[in-house]
């Protein structure tokens, strides 16, 4: 399968003391590149999928890592525009235990944040593509952002292309306001919404009856009145959402749910050790559309979206290196970490 | 708050070997400074009081490095002497499971342990400052440390400091004997004893019946009677006790009590995944004389000093590079570790 | 106690990247060398023992590096043959969580597998030698490693030593067919079989009734007719099997059973929260080796192991540096991790 | 001598690849944090000066690891002023042989390129201080930093102070149009002028007769008539210029002239060996004012800047962290690095 | 510029102790992916031209980590065959002063050293290629590599193809006499032949009168008659010679000559301090196949193939990461390494 | 050649800042173990002598690692005794071009300090031995130590060993004239004597005439009347001497001379890019060692100890990793650092 896919966003200079270090504490920064539609390409790539990636870098040295980081994983950046003065970046503190992970984000001005509507040919880049893919924060990052994103979604539309969004909300960078205003514009060219357990509540006000994300203890069976007030209200396809409970920074439950317009799915539950969550979303957003596009059936769908997402908990970095074949191998019940030798 | 706080002991250079090695694996060390009392010093200034730190270092690069390591997270070290030929040096393997922590001491005649009284113009030390911390490591470093210890907490007294002390009992640096017999001196000079679930029983012969500490259940009730006791016999106003469940070297279960000689307080349990254990009771102390300090309610005094001290689990080093905001994001029951972004 | 112990097999260059990355991420290797015998052999001059390896190692900085690492914990390589092309080498990904470890071999065409009978001198290897150690790698490796391991066996036993196997079935260097008709041939001379909870069964077809190793749960007693029946087909005098309950690669359950030939022995079970997995086999062989040359009772015998085997989970490198006295601690029951200073 | 010294700037927070990487192969960066004016505020902390820096940082771990960073080695940070939302950053790209070293700027929008005149009262910053030191990149941060920076200036002499300005011209800050007409605004107000071979003849088009700077060869003598119309177009008391020619990036000559509006200086000539470049002007600038303010002879002066800049190109990072006594151990003319032991 | 090359051959894997270590001491190494052809490829992707390279590599993560180094630098791998059991590996101890840098070669039995003529479809490959560059390494290999190198230059030269090969004689993969015959039956159909000072005399035996390479010294003109006399024994187009001389591990002179078939041409000489000289004779060939493509002037394509690979020097690993731009920056004449900002 | 060789001093734990760091900015220190005569071991080793080293270490983790360091590269440890409360550390700064390099010692009461005479059986350890080698070092270290020296060089005599002493003045340790006394008493047992350019003053007020050290240049005819002295004063057999000149602390130029008793003998000099110097001399001493027991010509054995200390300085460490072979590649004219592939 080597379908094209599309997905369009910020690339950032992640930087992050290493071994549980506070930045107050760091004389060395681990560099990753990483971002929400990023980490999705690198996934499909990764999946076999002919994958694109869509942003604006800085013509730069650091604007050109992002771009390497990029193509060392297989992700076709010929669609990357180079310009702007700067690249997003942002800083994460690991967490550990009762102490949460924490993010400084320093990306105001971007590159990908000046864009503007006509300066990426959208007919160009969706030829002989199949699906498109973005997330809120793309919309979020500049009021002209937002308007090459709506762009995007027609004309991936009008070329009927599958487009997909995970509302991932963000609120160091828009107010729920604003962002229900844009992102419900946005709504009527996707088929396919992604979120995870508190998205649907902060961009459309939408939550689950009795659920308090806080306290840990998450009720699949209460998105199901979620996932079907988003599909009412839009008309989605599908939705999907993860769940994550945080019995602490250190070990989480991981778990989804799927709803195809007809049935709603819950998956099993992972208790995850994390090396490192950040990118787990992006990591079920991406089985998720691969899932899709090898039309496997629904509990499929779902179950290799969380299991891929699963394993990306595991890896240091926003990318998920992990193959098809690795995910169906804890897809088939096989959780106990045997070395093969 | 700017109160003047002052404490006074050993900072040691701490060599680590990085990743749970073991010293005979590593061919690097990290490099931290830390003691009892430095490292109430730091997480004191971190909370925004006025913190100073009292000690003897030698006038070389090392001796420098320690002076920089206060200095840079926001101790005071005006008072701090420059003499002596060596500072202590304390080698640590971090533990993991079923293997302990493994701490090596080579700290005979440094600078601090041959201090003498006349060394410190204490009044000076303790103009306009409220409060005077040191723990029984200091006055276990010789003869002469324990003098100037004891000279100090008079003139702490003689200048109205309520004076706070950490039991914290070594066996490796002198006997139960000596232990009780120095530090019951010491001790009418004291208002708030602070120590873990083995000190009072080690240095003053108080144990908590029914309790094995190597077997790893700590009842809590079971220490009432020796904050009781405590305060009966050395007239202090306040006794607080860390309790440590070790699970095992990864995995620890952390609680405390506190007795204001008219209530006793139980405080909330954490399950703590650790990243590095030294400097957990430290940070309880320091989080204790905040509390205090800040008029706090008993039971509000005895949680904060556990929330701090939890947080300080889950970060390399001995210093607690925490703020009393974080602190009390814990404390309102935000365990999950969710990351803001 | 300082008897001579000699052990055979390859040894090998580790290369392995930091900090849970994989493979296609990393840019540094962790270098470490080892290998079933020579890990073996490390544990019993760890515990005091006269400790010999035998390999045939490449004449060149990499083999000479493979003969430091021996050297610089203790075991003898007088008898380590230099000559031949190149050094076996495997990759290792350290896995976490859901994703398992991964291991690439890269060892075809070493020194060793180029072995030839006549190359070793076993008469004078074995001069004054208690005890002969091998795996069933070591036959695997090929034809002529095979031969020179059954000539090693014959010797040891003419020379009286006592003779154990590790059965350690590899199935990435041969299939059960092979390994059955060669190790079937060896084990006319094995006094004592070690092995995992998949071993008797992949090598010799011997199943543990009722027992499904890819689930997790493993019951002990189900190894009773597994040991009866090794012991009644090829003679051996004692066995001793391995039993891990992989909750995840992070997270493991470690056990043993021992079967002296007249009754049947089960230890206590240890949660172990992992560090570096490999090597534990090793490590458990090298306690039961030990503890028999001891003279301990069978129980504690097994205990002994298996302890020395939970610690080797706790650090990283195939090596386990630790010594009698550390296991002991652990076997009095004293699991809590706590720190003595 | 303990003499108030306050300088003002911007502090960057530093990213550099380790060992010569260039930053599209590092996977690492070295964090360090530097300025021109906090480079010279450390090092006169070094040298004993009562030293403080002013500037404007965000609210944030990175704001606060760059105040730490200057505590660290002793700065004085009481007037720091936190408010805005990034801290400048620069990437570097250790240079070597005929690559020359490269950064990358990522300083606009900066908490200190913010900062507006009324937000410093200067009068309290330069209560009872001897000195006030600024460089030529302050101004060219914004216009708004310009005009804080000539109240600054205005202050400084109604308050008597020494005022000295590096003009150290920055062409991706600034046109030298621009900088021509603010600097000379700001020159009013400067007794000390200090530059390099270029930034006399970039800021004010006063070029050294004869003087090609990329050819690699200078003439000390021809630096007379541009110090002379230095004096005389802007009435400063003194002028110093730092000399450097670069054989390549890793081997320079380094050298200095000083007028102090009588005499003509020149000193001796150093061949170094670079470690790292960035903060030798700093270091210079520093220098110069510590000797001045000790009184030393013209000669002294400048041999002791130069000197002190010397060694600066030993060590990683842009702080210079060398002493007095250091220092004039080379002015007494041993450059052989023989060791003391 | 665009136009399509393609270069075949083996990529192996680098290990290298960091910061001047020998492989005795080395707990670490570094990771790089290089070889001759691999390393011209890189060069021509960083020049913008459209690079391919063609190798075979083992289906695993180390195989797939040497395809990613390739494409993170953009280099395309569309022709990369996958298949074999191991990738080539090679250790290198970077050289000091006296001390020569150090290579051991793991290479036997690779993927690409076992592949055949038939694996590889060279008309799809040189479809709209321009050029074709090999080194004698990939002869060397082994007789099928052979077989497949001559089927190549075969069909490169029916598709009319420019054919260069860097001689690169290295003498633990063969002997003088077999290299001599297998590259002379490839050479009818190479137009552009590269060399080092030694390679001639070593493939060849055509050796430079007067000239003694160990001694240092190395004296331009003395490869004229060699140049000459390659062009009239194998009508090469063009014949380009690279000239070391090795001060010491640390410091080489560079330079190079270049005979067009009608004019000899010498280029200036460059002094560098080395930091890694590996690849330095790829990057030559690179500059040289770039600025042949780009029809420069034959003083022109040398200076800019010695420009190319002098910067080579100053960078770790086998790739070199300068651009155009930056090459011709050093051509212009600035040797000074001065830094812009 | 496998000679049984002796050596007898003080083995530390060195900590040195990577990377030029100052101890100031460190937050690793790299690991190693070093002390003149297990230097001298170590290099005996590498030569196939068969290398003994005696000395005290305390008996835990950091005495264990010092011990597998001599074991990991050959040298016999059997004759080391186990005890005391401390090892030796010191503190190394590497410097840099004008930045001389800084030691700092804390090895005051280390385990070898305190050693007594009767500890050690010197009629075992020098059974079969041919040499003894100690340096000024150890009597230093206490008087205790200096009486074990003198006992140990008695019993060498008595039993026929040929005895050197390396004079290493450490002005740190004790002063000239306590140095001038105990040195002395030991000379009358030495037959081999070996210094740098300052040693025979400092110890003996042996004068070089006409040179100053401190100012770089050193003629070695100078230490011809040196030599010549120190023979008819101590009745030596043989004296050799060192001559570095520090050009800086990155480039020294190293060479030695040679006085057997009848003629003198003057080495090559060698320009030496220094990677570090530590352990210079002791490598010297080991090739003069090794060259005299392989009974070399003067000239030889001179220019064998000056190429052996040559190479010292291009490895990071004490100890010297060369073999004989790679000594002689450099004597045989090849500076050149030609790689061999």
């Amino acid at each position: 399968m080597s379908k094209k896919v599309v997905t369009f966003g910020e690339i950032m200079l992640r930087l992050s003391p290493p071994g549980y270090q506070r930045i107050v504490q760091a004389q060395q920064f681990d560099v990753n590149y990483g971002g929400g539609e990023a980490n999705v390409a690198i996934s499909l790539a990764n999946y076999g999928l002919d994958s694109y990636y869509v942003t604006r870098l800085p013509n730069h040295e650091i604007g050109q890592a992002a771009v390497n980081a990029l193509r060392r994983f297989g992700v076709k950046t010929d669609y990357i525009l180079r310009g702007g003065d700067r690249i997003g970046i942002y800083f994460l503190e690991i967490g550990a235990s009762q102490r949460a992970s924490k993010v400084i984000y320093d990306r105001s001005n971007s590159a990908i944040a000046q864009i503007t509507p006509e300066m990426i040919d959208w007919e160009t880049v969706f030829t002989n593509a199949a699906w498109f893919h973005f997330t809120g924060i793309t919309p979020a990052l500049s009021d002209s952002a937002a308007q090459t994103c709506l762009k995007a979604v027609k004309v991936a539309k009008e070329n009927n292309l599958t487009v997909s969004c995970d509302l991932n909300y963000r609120k160091k960078l828009w107010s729920p306001d604003k962002a229900n205003r844009v992102m419900t514009e946005l709504m009527d060219f996707v088929d396919i919404a992604i979120g995870n357990e508190e998205d649907a509540e902060k961009v459309f006000g939408i939550k689950a009856p009795g659920v308090d994300v806080t306290t840990g203890e998450l009720n699949p069976d209460a998105y199901q009145p979620v996932a079907e007030e988003l599909v009412n209200r839009f008309k989605f396809q599908k939705v999907a959402i993860t769940l994550r409970q945080s019995i602490s920074a250190s070990d989480n439950i991981w778990s989804g749910v799927f709803y195809d317009g007809k049935q709603f799915y819950t998956s099993r539950r992972y208790n995850i050790h994390i090396v490192d969550r950040v990118g787990g979303g992006d990591a079920f957003a991406a089985g998720l559309i691969y899932a899709l596009l090898d039309n496997r059936d629904p509990q499929e769908v779902l179950d290799f979206a969380v299991a891929a997402s699963c394993l990306k908990h595991t890896l240091p970095g926003d990318f998920n290196h992990v193959s098809v074949r690795e995910i169906e191998v804890l897809l088939s019940g096989n959780v106990s970490g045997r070395v093969q030798r």
